[in-house]
């Protein structure tokens, strides 16, 4: 990090305009502010043009809304590379809403066994979706309480985003609801 | 709403490609859940392109990171629209972190005095971000004890995000550090 920012501030000064591009959104886990603090205490001026985080536009494509009206009214974001103290575990179990976890497939146990301890419902949906908008995407849902057991079977891997939390029962809703359209259309219902 | 989601199937049904433009992202706060549900209840495929959400872009437009290694490892969003239940201002007082409070002016009073009584420190800071990208963009810096008489000092108005922790002071002290380069340069210590 510290070579990135050294870079960026050796070339600003020489003159140049320089763009450091990011995935994601810079200020998201992106170690953004670092490196804008480094370049105003090296007195070069920054501009942050935001862009589309993965906790919120992988969920989108396994088809998961963050929020949903009488289902979801807030959402947590965390990422697996801190694990969570008890204290956050027993308040991110109380808050409820849709819980967001970015990295998170390294401290998925620690995640889904703290939140159970603190109260969180075993039976509390959970999604992983793997390689979000790559040719290989794949979505595995699970429950709180089977997730590291179906996990391990699918044998998840890194890069995922896991949803946490009632909305994952959406995207299923939308698909039971589709097939039913769908299959009363090829009974010619709808003539 | 349902007019909405009814003219959408209707020229769907009627053979159109639809596209339904939305401000922000469609999975936060944005009702996309509901009318991709209502779509595909209707048998009508329907494919949701994320979007940049104020969430995330707003405090950025501030200069204020959600996320910053050793300041704040997670961030939690929640609507105006919805007050908190007692038990949620609780845990998200408790949670730590960043806040990030969409469509927030109206329940300031009742979500700053709610997380005091909970235990948040009433030194903690806020900004008020309005009109985020606009030529009319302001931001009301503050404190949770104090952030609802600099807001009604400030006369501050709808639309606006909140971004409440300590990453506020991150802007800061950007600020301040660019302010003194600028100084030591003027000064010509740099030669």
């Amino acid at each position: 990090q510290e070579g990135i920012e050294a870079r960026i501030i050796e070339h600003a000064l020489a003159g140049a305009n320089v763009v450091r591009l990011k995935g994601g959104d810079p200020y998201v886990f992106g170690r953004g502010g670092e490196e804008v603090l480094a370049c105003r205490a090296a007195g070069i001026p920054v501009r942050v043009i935001p862009g589309v985080t993965s906790a919120v536009s992988v969920p989108a494509a396994a088809g998961i809304p963050l929020t949903h009206r009488g289902v979801s009214h807030l959402f947590t974001v965390v990422s697996g590379h801190a694990p969570l103290s008890e204290t956050e575990l027993g308040h991110l179990a109380g808050l409820g809403g849709t819980i967001v976890v970015l990295m998170g497939v390294g401290t998925l146990a620690h995640l889904s066994q703290g939140l159970v301890r603190h109260g969180a419902p075993p039976t509390l949906p959970v999604a992983i979706i793997e390689r979000g908008y790559s040719p290989g995407q794949r979505t595995t849902i699970s429950t709180l309480g089977c997730v590291v057991t179906d996990a391990a079977l699918a044998a998840v891997q890194s890069p995922a985003v896991l949803v946490i939390g009632e909305v994952v029962r959406l995207a299923h809703e939308g698909e039971a609801r589709a097939s039913e359209f769908l299959e009363r259309a090829e009974r010619g219902e709808f003539g």
